[in-house]
């Protein structure tokens, strides 16, 4: 039959049933002849495997536990992996959660974005997020109905003048999208006085602040700097997070804290009845037995080398006119190209000489536009891949920008 | 702040975080005083527990499995998990999994109802459904803005000429979301005479069957009946089913088989990655080392004595006027009380004589319509509970209609 697609899908499917250029990258970023810096998974090196496997050995022999596994569970969340999780947040950001705050567990960190979104939006409201940004999340803002209206990303947050006149232009704004610390895909992080005009604004234009923070707690140098979340007085910030980076993300499970008044709303957004429980005991559990920041301290010092090979060999190799990001925590480094070189035909020769990398255009609202940088994951490849990859790299971009 | 929720999100917030009746009700279902027949749960002393345990030690043993079950995943599924499950489907219907299909893993039954409702409609479009039907479905439609017209639900499906009236007054028709067997509440399952008679009417008015079938396999007498799936030609089925009362619901694992063409749209709807994979890996090992169909026999014959002993204490003590469904599966029973007779009013008596029903008000498109049908589940409770708690439903409702 001939399908009536909504208007809201009619951009090309991406998934893997589909002969897509992302999954034929993925396949590539498998085959050891090439240099993988394009993924944005954590590496399975990091992932306590003997200690989930004690967990799920305790689970499966302690028949509550088992039963709270196997049963239907509560919409918002098993208890004992919310209240982990909030004294662990409060111990890391101070008032993170507070009591006019509620949390909700969720299939991961994209889902916990989509639900607040589903019920705070209207098709033709406008969402203005930083540019570039995560691009899934630009999808789900665009199956919503949702207009993205991009504020470019500078390198300690959006462009304040920028911001605040989109949301002047936009009086059908009802959020802005932030990912507020080691930012996907640049690797910036917002400053302390930018998180605070970007809430003032939030205050000013009357809209919600959807904070996304999956990569905030690996941090390998530097001041923690706290969230948007613990600015907030008006319950305006929307806090998203999971514990992907720095658990496993094939257990897809991920939360959202906002204001016990508005949660409940978004509970009733949920389409899967409640996140999965062999991943809220499994947490819980893990929390119980074991200290979480002392595992996330063992897989920072294991980040923290491959950054630093990737950022010194880049930075050693690279023409001066290129900028290298150093970035304090997360996946990522940036690597920008001087004014007028663009990263998209910089990135394809990359791939012929067997580098893969991610160009920004596919973060940008507008993919069409040009993109100068580029996305370099640091977490996947091993340390002689890094640095013979970026050496490559560096001879690759002389040779580009030598023909320009 | 003065939230502005979505026009599709205004009603009432029903989730754990709410006072709803439904959560004083859930926990009176937990009081041993209380004769519960509310629930929608499958019995946890069906979970095959030992077998579980012995899969996960497996998986976190075994390292190509732990980091399957660790590493993100393909959006489609776990290919193992894939694979076994149509095989099984297959054998079980004969061709409900064909070359011209896809499949694709969801976290549980719900959500493989949400996505090609997402894809497949528009807000102001109309979805056809069989009345009662299951109401968070009803919940999900009206959250895609979609106005849902409800068709008589009969002792062997809808009522066809209503069927047709509904699709010929509703041009925004888009799909008839059908609970094939052993429906959710009534416990009915539509006929084959029917089930072609559906198919028949969704090709001449062009529309998408939406079929549902979480209870499907759970059959305790009588004949396999195939699903409307098993019928399709035009790729006009979207079949949904999920493990969630065959294996246990805590996992949220559940599926959607369509049309190769319209699979990939609907992967774009998944807003959470893919399927966990703690979940289809178990269920895919679980399928490798042992026989599924023999663990759901032994589900079967646990829920045949219970189905037989609401059933027979039933029929012996309520009163002739009162009809009293013989469902050949699943976990419900309907009640159906003569012309005239409201069952909320009774409803409410029996819970104060600590009997916890569900009335079928709760399941129409217009909850404010009073219903005479009740919906028993005999999963939950134990024989005793059953057997007691009929015969005190029976004299209740015997006062009831003599008061009337």
């Amino acid at each position: 039959m001939n399908y009536k697609i909504s208007k809201f899908y009619q951009d090309m499917p991406t998934g893997n049933f589909a002969p897509a250029k992302r999954t034929s990258n993925f396949k590539l970023m498998q085959d050891p002849a090439y240099f993988p810096f394009g993924a944005g998974n954590p590496s399975p090196d990091t992932f306590p495997v003997d200690k989930i496997r004690e967990v799920y050995n305790e689970i499966f022999t302690t028949p509550a536990l088992t039963k709270a596994t196997l049963n239907y569970g509560f919409g918002a969340g098993y208890e004992p992996f919310l209240s982990n999780t909030k004294a662990w947040l409060n111990k890391l950001y101070g008032s993170m959660v507070t009591e006019n705050d509620d949390m909700m567990a969720t299939a991961g960190g994209a889902e916990a974005l989509a639900f607040p979104t589903m019920v705070l939006t209207d098709p033709g409201d406008v969402a203005i997020v930083e540019d570039p940004t995560f691009s899934a999340t630009l999808s789900m803002f665009k199956h919503n109905g949702l207009t993205c209206v991009p504020v470019p990303m500078q390198t300690d947050g959006m462009d304040i003048e920028k911001l605040e006149a989109a949301l002047k232009a936009n009086p059908k704004a009802k959020l802005i999208y932030v990912i507020s610390t080691f930012q996907n895909p640049t690797g910036y992080t917002t400053s302390t006085e930018k998180r605070k005009a970007i809430y003032a604004l939030a205050q000013k234009y009357d809209v919600i602040i959807l904070e996304d923070n999956p990569y905030g707690e690996l941090r390998y140098s530097g001041e923690v700097i706290n969230p948007i979340k613990t600015l907030d007085t008006d319950g305006r910030v929307v806090y998203c997070s999971s514990y992907s980076k720095i658990m496993s993300p094939g257990i897809r499970l991920g939360y959202i804290i906002g204001n016990k008044a508005l949660m409940p709303v978004v509970q009733t957004a949920r389409i899967n009845v409640h996140a999965s429980m062999l991943a809220q005991v499994m947490v819980g559990e893990f929390m119980n037995k074991y200290d979480l920041m002392e595992h996330i301290k063992s897989c920072c010092d294991y980040y923290r080398v491959k950054r630093d090979i990737m950022y010194n060999t880049l930075k050693e190799n690279m023409p001066d006119s290129v900028t290298v990001s150093y970035p304090e925590g997360g996946l990522f480094l940036w690597v920008d190209l001087p004014e007028g070189c663009l990263s998209g035909p910089l990135s394809e020769k990359l791939l012929e000489n067997k580098v893969i990398v991610f160009d920004g255009a596919g973060f940008q609202v507008d993919k069409s536009v040009p993109s100068h940088g580029m996305r370099l994951n640091f977490s996947m490849p091993s340390e002689t891949q890094i640095e013979k990859g970026c050496k490559l790299m560096a001879e690759v971009t002389k040779a580009y920008l030598a023909g320009k």
